[in-house]
């Protein structure tokens, strides 16, 4: 009896061996699928006084609270933020955006950002502050000065620098970028070491560079290779007086061109005229289309900045080919959009198949998914090509700036307020189409006096 | 010696207990394979009227037969059948057109399809009856009637409409759609609800879209929201006044262009001199080159139609650089391909890793795959560039249509017949090559006098 | 007591069983790694007798000796190596190159590459040799006469052959090609017949083909199925009055151009005028841009060639937007590279995941790598966008050539040298990137007084 009592323990005990062997492999798939989640939405730059915390919890795919940014770098002179790859959020719903980067800098008041090229396009848009950027090239020097409002195009490998020439304000810009070599991934090169980040000499060997530029190989060795700069970060604190030096005294007058126009010249989104502008009551719009601009052509990309007052409505309205990538500079807006195409379990694909995603049937049910959201100063928020959206300010001066994508020829077209696209459908189009009759059909698209943007306390109750 | 019994009995039950958990783990890795191809080929829209059932059992890749066809929508006013993304059938071989997607439209007569946008580009060819599309901006409308042989570019985002204008005969038409957000998915937007799909308006809170139309939400609810149009789709039946007011009062006549030219006007194939049109009594061949029409140049598509009698064969040849997606409108063929390319094992591939394959070793064998396949009605098949093909009629009256994908300076180059590329080949170069006397090699290539298309009942005996 | 001592024999031994099985599945998974890396560097083409053995065992991905070419065709007449996809190599550092695929030609005397077209475009520089192309369409034939240094655009789908028409000396070329069906891969398309691989009409039936040419079917199979060509490869001996025949007597010489320059006709590096060229007493530099050369244009190609004395060093530089691949023609050369991309853990990855690898997280390291590789005669390197480069020749006559992806309106920026970018910066911007004094600041980046090339044995003691 105490033998198969025994027995029975035993039995018991080894199939509990085997349960838990059987666990530990879940155990172990479960620990293979890293909790990226967490760790992308984990908060980040708690020490840059800027106040980065949560506001929400809304799980959609196509809004980036701030908390979703990486320090790429910080210190007291600045910081560099820069969202992941669009991709590692939705892999199937963002792979047409794959390539492109953004990023937000904050330079403070005397800081200059050391030289440096990028083996990426980039475009951006100043945000606040007062700046210098210039151009370095073997034959030519071009110094631009830069201030809220003005877009600026980094062409690919452009040796340049930046200074923030204000005493007071930072200077802020944001960025994105189009890297040259790998889908999504692009490196600065620096010439200079930093605490940050190493020369790129460092990848020579001294003798070499000795060689290169015919000094003594010592001299190369405490430049580059020394520890020197060691506290030092790309963001330096400069005086006023090499700032002055800087900007306005040249070292070869002959070739520096100030603010002279050239292809690649920044410019003014609220003054140039070729950019597109729309203003009234309840809010203002300007659209820099890259068929207007060279500097904006070879990339396809577009610039907007939209201002609102509190309570107005940026009428729904799609883009026929541009998807935009959009910022929040100032206040807080609802955001809505309407998507046919379903995310539901993107997320989870993405831990077991980060890039590609085990691929889903195409989503044919029909269902326009509603997708609303909070959206803050910093976030970021995605309008693919195509989706409706509207945005409604909740603050007294609403600001965001955005990058249109894939934005050649195209057009966007709104579906509410004066001269919208439905108030041109032939009313027996519009009868047929909503089962209504002739008198609501002439009414229903037509009501809206204001264009682009209205109150959102409605006045047909008058009229 | 019991006790030692049930100790070996006990060891025997806990082997089989693990031996069934390992089973067990290969069932569910197995379970994980989803049984896709099934899926796939399973017939569709049998209720469609239209004997859509399957003609032979031929697994080449290239070749899609009627039932792999999906049904997007069906109803008594027509329906829209698409084809699964060719990365589907067959990821390797097809990635080069992986962003392209082909679907068929049938709409009944009296049939109207309401207005909507996709974010996606496309081209048009009208298979067979009459009828009208209007593309309607903020500004403009341009209507445009349509027959059988024209070619329809639409924009990523335009809205529009079509009807089928007359009373007896379907309008059928064939697309190749190029999405502009992800590739190879793309969407289509309404703007009015249906049992089908819903109303992009219901991705809006109905407090916004009361602000933006400035109409009472009591309205909004009824007409974006309400259950007033579940019982239509989005192909409606019109009556011929409606049909009449459509297409010729005009609601504001000043800024209607009826069939107008503009950039982005229809063509047609068969009339249009820009064309490139051949014709002998064995067939007509009329072919569309993006370089020649605003309509396809951005796209890069190229667009044919062929014509083939009975016992005709359209001469072996193959295309520079366009790969091309033919649907056959009418009759069978037979469409034989030489391809280098291994495709064994892209199905099975799939199943594993559906987007991307585990790359094989390349294929290096010198080996000419021999692709024959028998197509017919509905069926379309896929010719990548380079791939020498031919086609032999074996009804009297064989109809395809391609669409060629990077179709920009391709040259469509014939292997036989007058004028073809081996016939002016040095005749030392002939000798050399295919190791033949100079008489053999002076005839080799010189002896058919058709072009283009010529008799399957060879006249050699004869000359 | 015994029956407690079998019980702990038997829990050990079902442990023992669960471990082993436990073990089992892990070694399961090992097997599943191909040990792919073994393979593509196993030496190839020993037989070749052009001594392509081991020369070092450096791992940098950027760097493929000549043992990573694989053996395409090989016979004594010639022979045709191609390098594997560089994503093989390294699938996230090479994404941006994936499509673009690099081989070496090399034609004995008096031997004929018979008549063949490819599904991609392709680039040649002309290594070594005098030969000619011939490139033959339907309505017209271009003979070209190429030597060292001579540029041959090949459009896709061009049906051509080749010749090596000196007595004594091998035609040797160089190719990168750009598939235009699938990335990455690409077939080649032979009319006639040969041991190394079947004619492409073996991919039709023999009555299509007896009807298609009007020729007998017995003729048909005898010609192109026929056993007759087996022992003849892709190359074959041709006698000098062959030679004589094809290049001189035309067979209609009324469409026959010889060397008539048309958009597509080659040109050579040494002695074009719109090549930028560079020589001093270290080096000949010579680079054909696409913005110049309509050839390059739609490829956007760019085409170098580089000539070093023993000693002397190609000053430090990066390509703002072109990446690279590098073909060394002959002598040895040390290659330093400074990267701030990780490449650790890419050949893992590659195991794995073939085509994707597991996406890492960024690295923000700050961290130059320092890629330095002796190359020598037929290796291949790679110089990505961006990456500040060097190379110190060690032969008396180092040569290169290189095919730059991506290289419309690349600025090729040196860091070192008489006018270089550096040298530019204002002295304050040095003085504070650098941490050094104004008199360092303004000696630092010029005092080497050579441009392009410069001789290692440094003369600053002197200056």
């Amino acid at each position: 009896m105490t033998m198969t009592k025994k027995l029975i323990i035993t039995l018991l005990l080894l199939i509990s061996i085997a349960f838990v062997h059987c666990l530990a492999f879940h155990v172990e798939l479960e620990e293979f699928e890293p909790p990226r989640q967490e760790e992308q939405e984990a908060p980040v730059g708690e020490g840059s006084g800027e106040g980065w915390q949560e506001e929400s919890t809304s799980e959609f795919p196509y809004h980036f609270r701030k908390r979703s940014f990486k320090n790429w770098f910080q210190s007291k002179e600045g910081f560099v933020k820069m969202l992941p790859k669009f991709t590692k959020r939705a892999p199937n719903l963002f792979r047409g955006i794959e390539n492109y980067r953004f990023s937000l800098y904050d330079m403070e008041p005397n800081s200059f950002l050391v030289p440096l090229h990028l083996d990426a396009d980039s475009v951006v848009i100043i945000l606040q502050g007062h700046g210098v950027a210039e151009f370095v090239t073997a034959k030519t020097k071009e110094l631009f000065h830069l201030t809220k409002g003005d877009v600026v195009r980094l062409p690919s490998g452009i040796t340049h620098f930046a200074i923030n020439t204000n005493q007071t304000v930072p200077l802020r810009f944001a960025k994105i970028t189009i890297p040259v070599n790998n889908p999504g991934q692009f490196q600065n090169y620096f010439s200079a070491p930093s605490q940050f980040q190493q020369s790129y000499f460092t990848g020579f060997s001294k003798e070499v560079l000795s060689a290169s530029f015919n000094i003594p190989e010592e001299l190369v060795g405490r430049i580059f290779f020394g520890p020197q700069q060691m506290g030092q970060g790309i963001m330096r604190r400069i005086t006023p007086d090499q700032i002055k030096e800087l900007t306005e005294n040249s070292t070869s007058p002959s070739n520096k061109h100030k603010d002279k126009s050239t292809k690649f010249s920044p410019f003014s989104l609220f003054t140039h005229d070729s950019v597109s502008s729309y203003t009234n009551d309840f809010g203002h719009f300007h659209e820099a289309h890259p068929e207007s601009f060279d500097q904006l052509q070879d990339l396809q990309i577009a610039v907007t900045w939209t201002n609102m007052t509190q309570g107005s409505v940026f009428l729904p309205q799609y883009n026929s080919k541009a998807t935009f990538v959009t910022f929040v500079e100032n206040g807080c807006a609802r955001y809505e959009m309407a998507s046919p195409y379903s995310f539901q379990g993107e997320q989870q694909q993405q831990q077991w198949w980060p890039e590609q995603g085990e691929e889903k049937e195409e989503d044919m049910s029909g269902q326009v998914h509603k997708i609303v959201s909070r959206v803050c100063k910093s976030d970021v928020f995605i309008i693919p090509a195509g989706h409706p959206f509207t945005i409604v300010s909740h603050d007294e001066n609403f600001v965001s700036v955005g990058f249109g994508i894939y934005a050649s020829n195209s057009i966007r077209t709104f579906l509410a307020g004066q001269g919208n696209v439905l108030s041109n459908l032939d009313t027996v189009a519009t009868r047929v189409a909503f089962g209504v009759g002739s008198k609501v059909a002439e009414k229903l698209f037509t009501s809206q006096n204001y264009s682009h943007f209205a109150p959102t306390t409605p006045s047909h109750q008058q009229s």
